[in-house]
């Protein structure tokens, strides 16, 4: 049923979102088309992209969902940094990694504890996204912010560039332990999962529907960022505001969904897994790309967040880690989630 | 006896507080009496409401011991916000984290394990009040310092309140969690813990009592907060040391004796719920409640401690999460505890 | 096989030390020669150090190893003192840190990884690690640092010596848990470590070698101290670089090489001792030993590092506790390290 709405969502999203930018609709109207449009094909490509990755068989497979998975959060980052809002990109990452840590975490934990008194996961991969989490957030975005305080710009972005190539080949090996040397290494005989899945789509069906996807997704997201103004001024929204909450909850839509389901299933593994992976994947790999990417543009972007944004995402770092180590979740630390998220985003609203 | 001694410097001091206050005795002589029969007192408001709690049935009486566990230091607070001493405020919360989770827990751990070699208690409370704590002073204590450095007096404000009001709804939902819907389930069969209890007053003593002690405490508060200038000036001690030292000590002094007997006793379970419960008490539920109550005062207060105040209590959290999140304490890490109180009040001695 | 290397380069580095010293040979042939003097004597003193030990039997003996395993970082600090070089001092305090606990641990965690695929080590000595990195890193060098901003430098001062005494304190009371009340505690069955060792050299030659090394390190490092200067302007580094990266690895190659070595032979137990231990002895023993030694000296040396220093001594200290705290390590998680490290690296290098 749901996802019924996200084709209807796209069958009208698309050609309005055309047919508006060419007519010069209102800002305020276009950007919630865009946004709405954004989600529904953000939820094509993920569905795209687990029946390739099923295809592909697991190796290759997960590599695909490692890369793609949050494709859309990288086009719409590219189009913002080309526009030169570096500022915007920046917070949108904070925004992702709150979102998918405090948000999508913590009502997968209460939703799923709401209905399920305990529920556990596997504590082995608890501690490894534990000891990524600290790496990417508190140490690879830590210390440019802390040392660049002494630093020339061209020093800076050196500083970034080094550390960007060092994070996305750390996340490279951090695949090829999962998937190759440690593959089932930490598994306690959960062997139910992982029975034969069906893809949804055939392989030709999820190349073609990922190609049309990921166009009109470019599309729309080039369109959106030019919309940011206009909206921010009217609803006195900041750019950090826009970044942080709306284009973080926007780009992660379609995951946000299919995390709580998984948790409503008592699937906490997969929750888990789309929750925190998805995080290490926009720190180590979408950030520091978007760095890279950076440089073939007017505007590079170093690797230096605002302070609020780091020490947000310091702090949910570590909430996340202390609530997650055990293996097990219940709706209380679910909330405990979700207050820290309100936390933030008043914060940041205020800023 | 000790309650004995308790009772003689009540009965002592309650009547030389109102003497010396009406003959203007010398300040300094004054600020020793108050000191002293508030700790006498408060130890008879602790037994009054602990007979309350028992006669009411776990859960009334878990919410019993959680909203006056605190009361002396609420009423001290209050007082203090009436005559305009923010700082002092906030320096004597931080003085109640720090002397909680450092010096009471230290204590303890020491005490206990001078005489077992190892102690041990609810690995699962441990990790619940590690989230906890992690929450309350890294994520809402840190986050509204960081973020105020670029906010108008009034937008701090305004997140202050926002903050204040999410920290007392997640304490109540800890509440809720703690006493109905988790009761019990993380307790491996220490069935020798839930035996009846006797209460040592009957309901309507405890009500009595706790009405005159509170009573008596609020007049004596009300004086103790107006010595603060002449002594601090006459020992050569900061507000900022008056607050954070001597008036978290006075504060707690009661809860602190029976923690450190618990652990003489072994039993961990109860002392370590005195320490850390009080922080989280402190920190979720008479910060926010202090922070609403100055709305009404010509002075208000926000969520903004000073940066070694802040810094002091993280550090805190940190190394009492690592301490005790695996169930198992010995004197060596109460010690370290302990150390760590020295060396934070020789830095606000010297501050 | 490792030990003739050093043999034959300490017959060859000292005679050539002297030499070079006193024919003036270029500042930059005598710093390489230097180095790699006192790389080859240090193995001897803690070859020295370790037939002592042995002899002495496992208290007296672990005395020995807890004094004398940073002798030669401590005489190399004690010559940089007495020239004024404070920030050289505390720089390579820094890099001892981060040597040992991001180069040299996540060295042996990959090699190890390499032969192993899991690895474990007493889970409870890492849990006590744990706690004292957290106290003396944490709360004994942020404190002073944060504290700092708003006193005099003579409030620093006399708070920095305070810390000192309380750090060195809590290492002996350290030893005294580790070697006296709490010896073997811990220990699950394993037995087998406790075999008889026979000690390499007798007591007699252990002592007159450890000696011997000693004053020729020392001769070596005061000189090796006046060649910073020139060294740093030829190869562009700042004397922070020289101090995190160069001093800290001359200082602790012996034992680097001996932590990785027992990581291949799959004893994690000592490989960990040895990262750990070393990092906890350079934070609570000679730091504040050179604290107060400085004030023996025109240059007082206060316990305030640098803001970068201080930060990436932080964020190692978290990472280390997060990977370690398991008692498992893999290939990935000294992967992890030696990328923290090599970040830290390229900040330093880029200062």
């Amino acid at each position: 049923m749901v996802n019924k709405i996200f084709m209807i969502a796209t069958f009208v999203g698309v050609p309005l979102s055309v047919i508006g930018t060419l007519m010069h609709w209102s800002s305020i109207l276009m950007f919630i088309i865009y946004c709405l449009t954004i989600v529904a094909l953000s939820s094509f490509m993920g569905r795209a992209t687990e029946s390739l990755a099923i295809v592909a068989g697991p190796r290759i497979g997960g590599l695909l969902n490692a890369t793609f998975g949050n494709a859309v959060e990288l086009i719409i980052s590219i189009f913002a940094l080309k526009a030169g809002l570096v500022g915007v990109v920046l917070a949108s990452l904070t925004g992702s990694v709150l979102g998918n840590l405090l948000l999508v975490a913590g009502l997968s934990f209460f939703v799923g504890g709401v209905k399920f008194k305990r529920q556990s996961f596997n504590v082995f991969d608890a501690r490894h996204n534990s000891g990524l989490l600290m790496f990417a957030v508190i140490v690879a975005f830590v210390i440019p912010e802390v040392f660049s305080y002494e630093m020339t710009k061209g020093e800076t972005l050196s500083m970034s560039v080094g550390i960007s190539i060092i994070l996305m080949a750390l996340y490279l090996a951090a695949l090829f332990f999962k998937l190759v040397t440690h593959r089932g290494v930490y598994q306690h005989s959960e062997g139910g999962n992982e029975h034969e899945e069906e893809p949804e789509w055939s392989q030709k069906k999820s190349l073609l529907i990922l190609v049309l996807a990921t166009l009109a997704v470019a599309y729309v997201s080039e369109n959106l960022v030019h919309t940011f103004e206009t909206v921010g001024e009217s609803f006195g929204w900041t750019e950090l505001f826009i970044g942080v909450i709306i284009v973080a909850i926007v780009g992660n839509a379609a995951e946000h969904a299919s995390a709580i389901l998984m948790a409503y299933k008592n699937k906490m593994d997969i929750a888990v897994e789309i929750a925190v992976g998805s995080t290490l994947q926009i720190a180590m790999f979408v950030a520091p790309l978007l760095v890279l990417i950076s440089l073939l543009f007017d505007t590079k972007m170093p690797l230096v967040f605002t302070m609020p944004e780091l020490i947000a995402m310091v702090t949910a770092v570590l909430l996340t880690i202390i609530i997650s180590n055990d293996g097990e979740t219940n709706w209380f630390e679910g909330l405990t989630l979700l207050a820290a998220y309100l936390i933030m985003g008043i914060g940041f609203y205020l800023l």
